[in-house]
């Protein structure tokens, strides 16, 4: 089976946090995620929630979306693409906080759940 | 499209706390908030929450729901307004203890919360 | 309207703590407190619960219904009574430790919660 | 208050039923209907739900999204705006079957839901 | 205990059908029901559906409030005030249908439903 | 172990139905049943659910909360219990309808059902 | 994988119908079923529901709850496995009606429900 | 966007009915279905359910799922889609009866389901 | 009314902890306590939670329940009878820590919920 | 009756952290499992969860998945066996927590976890 690349980072546009001055917190549930099994080919389906707390910059929700549906045909597994989409956003905000919580559909009778977490400085 | 102005801050009426001898916590569910897309015009939806510990003042439930209600025919982003009506009330209030909390209903199968905190002093 | 005045504090009897020596939580849950809008004469719903650690004193759990059947015709606010009610059960009990939580219904659309905390010395 | 006109029921734009052969059933669920209230001006809130068998015709969901957003401004009771969208769907569609259930938010503790019903002929 | 006298029929206003030319129905759902036990003076509490297919005439939502509220201190038992509002409703709509359920909450372990059911004609 | 006799059907006392022109059904949910298994004598517990349509007697809902304690330590199988009451409420009533459900907790893994029906005549 | 032959009809013990002169209904909920595919060797898991109206006999539960045990290891597909069962129980009861649902949890995000149903005569 | 031709109605493989002297009901719950939408290259989600009573043939579960995942990246209306499977699964497998239901997600607010019902002969 | 005395505490047989050498936690629902009022001869009925990190001994299941169900027949207040069978449970198991929660159901519209916590030296 | 040995240790496959240099956490569930009553030979069943933050090494999921397969014939307690699987997970992955929780299903009215932490160093 083909697959498609990994989505690049780069399509993770930003824009200015709206209130600098106070530290306050975004979460963003995108419950439609959607990978591929790179064993069997088979579809992966979870609910990706994304918090954080921004610093300069915040994610900008529609580019967020299609960076999310651009992993529907990447085959890759649930520990390594939790890690790779928390990477990507803590290097897109530099955020002073950010969490990433990976809520995997069960597959054959086992439901996995991967939670990275970032904490600035 | 057309849109309305924000509300005025000094829309929300207060009256004097009728315990100021303890802390105590009040919490306001306004799940009907509705404003206005900038970008596309369509409406947004939201369960706003406050949460706080009032100082001298507190706010007036009525003139909160209208000042709720004034939101709806204005253009704003999730994280503007959460942010704005936090600060209209914190600047009203003074409080001890302010939480905001937006929960936006979803868009295009993505779902953003946003959350402002304040602590006096 | 007419309307009754707030019960009387003293008709809130107790009983000897039945376990002095060691500490422990009583909750107390009336999901069927009422009282009456000065403003409007209509009326009010809360779920008003009462969670404490007791020191000599014990609330009789008769008492205490018929002491919160007794605000049923009683025309106050929502922060007022519950502030007045904790204040009256502090009095009563000199508790370790009670807090108090009016979750009062809807109203417009908007849903208030009041929640006084009490810690001893 | 100023209100808008009610929408013009030549905005349902419909496309062909892609299976005239065999009778099956359409349900398009817009939990995010509002309106205001003639009287007071106050907001009000629905849970529209359509069901319906289609004829010839079929109602293309964006153009009836756009028509559900344009009662946002009508000042109309809660029995009449069902009414009214249920004789606009069944002009525009000639439906074998169609349902409407307006499910409205409560209002002073006061919940109402209108259904009208259409069988054809 | 001194109790309050039934409320009177003719407090249920009514207005117009708005479209009498095709059956439809209106349902209430009146959560916040309460009237007070004849035996022991306890207060009782229900949710009291309304469901009805309008005749000539519909009833006005902010008089049925009303007329809910004025059982609040009446004493009466559960089989007889559904029925007698059931009455009261049937005398002042002439419906085509009409169905009363009072979900009484539980006492003493117990809990009673009381639906009344008219067909016209 | 010693175990009682099974309640009195007399003790199920009655009173006029108050609205005898009408059929109305009466639903009375005594979710704290229990009694004792024979052959083991370990507790069972059930949700008895009453519904019925009177004739010209309707159950005191005192005496029936009583008669459904005094089945505590009665030793009697499911099938056989819920059977029982059935048959001393339909000979205490002679109702127009009467359902008796008894939703037993489940016992080894396995939860037992037993619904008695009775029509009139 | 070694796998057990399917438990043996007559381990289905009954008894005498408690009240012969009355149709009443038992259902039995066994949520913790469990076979062996006989493709893959893997467990599955079922919830499975009889509903059932007895003639002369009923089915002893505890030996219904040992038949039930004993399909643990044996292979079997979900619509035979629900089928057999059912056939079981009609010649072990001759019973005016039953129904068995085999509610199995999803395999690889597909959820299989099959549903026997059986009328006398 | 590329988008994948429709999957092959022969891909669905088909068993001998292991009980055909008696009607029986078979349901499958596919809550992972996707595709996508021809306007605008989203992904499209949807709990697929399909209720059918065998004639001579039942589907085989495993191409069944791979027949669903065939989808993924189709590009295909809601109404479309939904009567596409139901006329392969009835050409496939000629049953007795049959049902299918797509739940789609929600899209800008509006949540769409489609049914299609068949009845043999 | 005669009532029960209060099972031997000596009635809670232990078994050696079997991981002596790791800390964890045991937790017990039993969701079927019941006890009678000893003012009013009625039934009260709780789920009892016992939570405790095993010493050296842990408590046999079996035993447990049967002591449970010894207190049926036993006046008792609620406040009392947690706190005793906690102690009971304190010197049978000398934990290194235990809670245990009474959650009584309702009696007269209130709720009565009695936690006592242990730890050890 | 016959049981199996416990299954073997080193059969918990792992694989090497994709993300050794932050912390995250994997959480597995195994709503599945299932093993044997040593006393009684009944079926026990369990919600089995890991949730732990890996060192060097992961566990693969399939592998994990046949180990709890694997328990499904063999005879031990609830606190065993929870202890049991901890133990040989910590000692395949070595991981720098680890928490393993074992819900087991109602046993004759009562419901037992075991839960069992670890940290390392």
């Amino acid at each position: 089976m083909a697959t498609d690349p990994a989505p690049k980072p780069d399509s993770l546009e930003t824009f200015d946090n709206p209130n600098p001055t106070r530290d306050f917190e975004i979460r963003i549930d995108a419950p439609e995620f959607t990978c591929v099994c790179p064993k069997t080919g088979h579809p992966d389906f979870a609910n990706m929630t994304l918090i954080y707390v921004p610093a300069a910059k915040c994610v900008e929700l529609k580019a967020y979306k299609l960076y999310i549906h651009a992993w529907r045909n990447v085959g890759i597994f649930h520990e390594a693409v939790t890690n790779r989409i928390a990477e990507d956003l803590i290097a897109a905000l530099q955020p002073k906080y950010l969490k990433l919580i990976g809520a995997f559909h069960a597959h054959g009778g086992i439901t996995t759940t991967v939670t990275v977490e970032h904490k600035d400085g």
